[in-house]
């Protein structure tokens, strides 16, 4: 049997498609003159009985590349991050082993039955809620993204960092959680009526705190307690956390132990020293905490080798803080024209959207771009207008437009169009 | 700091959750007279730096006992099944680690880099696809269900078997697969006219094969390479399957080797000795292909034990392979009378469906069961009416609405009713 797997066009194939005109990958003679595979098709696996059931399964050790992209601690261990290798990764569901991480002081070890989480401050009744008690409570089950603040920083250094999709915005990923509102455990607890602000605290060796509107935590606050249907990981804040959906990513508290009810803003260490933006007038934003509608096109993308000129699928993610993405724009040739992309759904508010846009590719150098809408109306901006707002080298949620540059030599490089 | 966890009523709570007068879990108070939590509430996690970042996650290790439920080998190793701890989970998504598994001869280990798919007999030109080749196609993302035709299977027995819900039902998992449409292949290949029907054979040391009418697997047929957003788990056919959304579990080939067009169906031991219902009447139904609708109550499920008197929420989940769920309806009165169930979404079609209601159990014993109807308006039986059409022992798709007994001894049992 030939194995020659030389790339071929079928026009029949491309119109069933709707891609007529396009190269696609195709095949090779497959059978022997009377119909039937060669003897060779008879491979190995199946003359050998296979491994027997576990009782917890792990990805195919040759996919041992897909994995975590790990930054190796700065100033101490546990402090860094490990980004989602969204190039290597289809659909909106992160695998919850690829789920990024941002750590201050690591991952803690927290037994859940010890695990406590309080209701205190400005409030009737303080209360103390085990883990068993949460999980008496009615239930919410949600598919949302989680993105780092600091994510896609990278764009906003003085030249283009030649980084993968998921080395540059891999601080993103998309989980199904399921959780308990805290709308009712604060009525339970009963707001004072001069509580409007709640500070949510971590019970690692960071403890890290932000102030969240209590209005909004109120509405909007899930305590979660899953993640893609079995308990939350350790990484995203086992046993439980803070879910306050299409928020920056460091306001959904991990590992919760204490929501204080007070009178205003704490002026924690990690909502001045950090997650703040520095605006061009020397002023700085702080408390922004919706992340922005924003895309990244994963494939192609930066670090990956084309195959020539030829049929070529472009897909990626778009996702907003906002709302549900009302549509994709992809531009294949440097931004001088755009076309909405397929979005086949599920579109999910504050969820990540996969896109898909056919393309045939003419092997010459061009850009390729997306740019999201949110159905709030808000457009990705070009990187230069993104800029312009901040001093130099500000990088908290940057969602300007990624463009990779496709070469004629068949690279995918990030560049600044 | 009072560690008190016993439950206790906040009919403030219960108004805002829309579930005045039922009792739910509380909690105790947890601070000192001047509003901060007592210092004891500084926790070991708190003063220990957590461990390093890794490059693919694991759960907790307080997580252990949430496993698939592996049932050991009969007539030989690898043969057999694993389920999902249906009862454990939360939401729609299955981790992959927990997806169910059935192996007639264990799981293969393939190298994506040497396997191949053949597309061959009835075409005019045979082909033969690599892994890499199959990766150029336009991809297709979707949530689906999947589930063995031998689920539920103990409920087709005299008397009710005490297991859990994963134990009875676990052969159902459901996971976002992203793949590619074999439409447009087999038009590559060129179907010739006589070509009705398709074999498609698995790669393992099983050789499971399957017949398939070619309009629907033209129609509906997706080559998986992706399942929810990695590649394939070995376990569910890595590097590729075929997945027939909706369809029993065993026409979906894992680990797909070829596609033979062929003129009718191949009556292959798979088909014939298996996967087939035997009725009432004597004769036996054959290439039942999609899996009826079903629904199944996994909180509050047997073998768990009530706290009492007081608020549950009732919930699992739903899913049909003719469509999409239109309502579950539940009874907590052993069938007298039933509501419907909320579906707060997504409500996909052929996917899991999670369904919620609340629940003021009175403390006195009584039967839990649902009932799903689907958008075809199919309805699931009860299990005298199931049963009634077969052959004493036949087990495959049953369907029968599940009941579980809730004891004044605080017992949750399976009951026939």
């Amino acid at each position: 049997m030939k194995k020659n797997m030389s790339l071929q066009t079928s026009r029949r194939t491309l119109l069933q498609a709707g891609l007529a005109g396009l190269g696609v990958a195709a095949a090779a003679p497959a059978q022997t003159a009377n119909g039937q595979p060669a003897d060779d098709y008879i491979t190995p696996a199946m003359r050998t009985p296979g491994r027997p059931f576990t009782a917890y399964g792990m990805p195919a050790s040759y996919e041992a590349g897909v994995k975590r992209i790990v930054t190796p601690p700065g100033i101490s261990p546990g402090t860094g991050v490990s980004r989602t290798p969204l190039e290597m990764l289809e659909g909106i569901i992160t695998p919850s082993g690829l789920h990024y991480e941002r750590h201050h002081n690591g991952v803690p070890d927290i037994d859940p039955a010890a695990h406590r989480l309080a209701i205190h401050g400005l409030v009737k009744t303080p209360l103390e809620f085990s883990m068993d008690a949460l999980m008496r409570y009615p239930r919410i089950s949600r598919m949302h993204f989680m993105e780092c603040g600091g994510n896609s920083g990278a764009n906003s250094g003085p030249t283009p960092s030649q980084q993968t999709a998921g080395g540059i915005h891999g601080l993103l990923s998309c989980s199904e959680w399921t959780g308990v509102a805290l709308g009712p455990l604060l009525d339970e607890a009963g707001v004072m009526p001069t509580g409007t602000w709640l500070l949510a605290e971590s019970g690692d060796a960071a403890g890290l705190s932000r102030s969240v509107p209590l209005a909004e935590a109120h509405a909007q606050g899930i305590l979660a307690l899953f993640q893609n249907g079995e308990r939350l990981r350790p990484e995203q804040g086992y046993p439980v956390r803070l879910l306050m959906p299409g928020w920056e990513g460091n306001l959904n508290i991990k590992w919760l132990h204490r929501l204080k009810v007070t009178t205003g803003p704490m002026m924690t260490k990690d909502e001045t020293s950090k997650y703040t933006q520095l605006q061009a007038d020397g002023r700085a934003r702080q408390f922004n905490f919706l992340m922005p509608v924003k895309s990244v096109i994963t494939r192609p993308s930066g670090g990956m080798t084309m195959q020539g000129a030829g049929y070529y699928e472009i897909s990626g993610v778009a996702w907003s803080g906002h709302g549900a993405i009302a549509k994709v724009e992809v531009s294949r040739d440097s931004g001088a024209t755009w076309v909405a992309a397929e979005m086949p759904g599920p579109v999910l508010p504050k969820c990540l959207t996969r896109f898909r846009l056919p393309w045939d590719w003419d092997g010459k150098t061009t850009v390729l771009m997306s740019r999201a809408t949110d159905d709030a109306g808000n457009v990705q901006p070009v990187r230069s207008v993104w800029i312009a707002q901040f001093k130099p080298g500000q990088g908290y949620q940057n969602n300007s437009i990624q463009s990779w540059q496709v070469g004629a030599d068949n690279s995918v490089k990030n560049t600044y169009v």
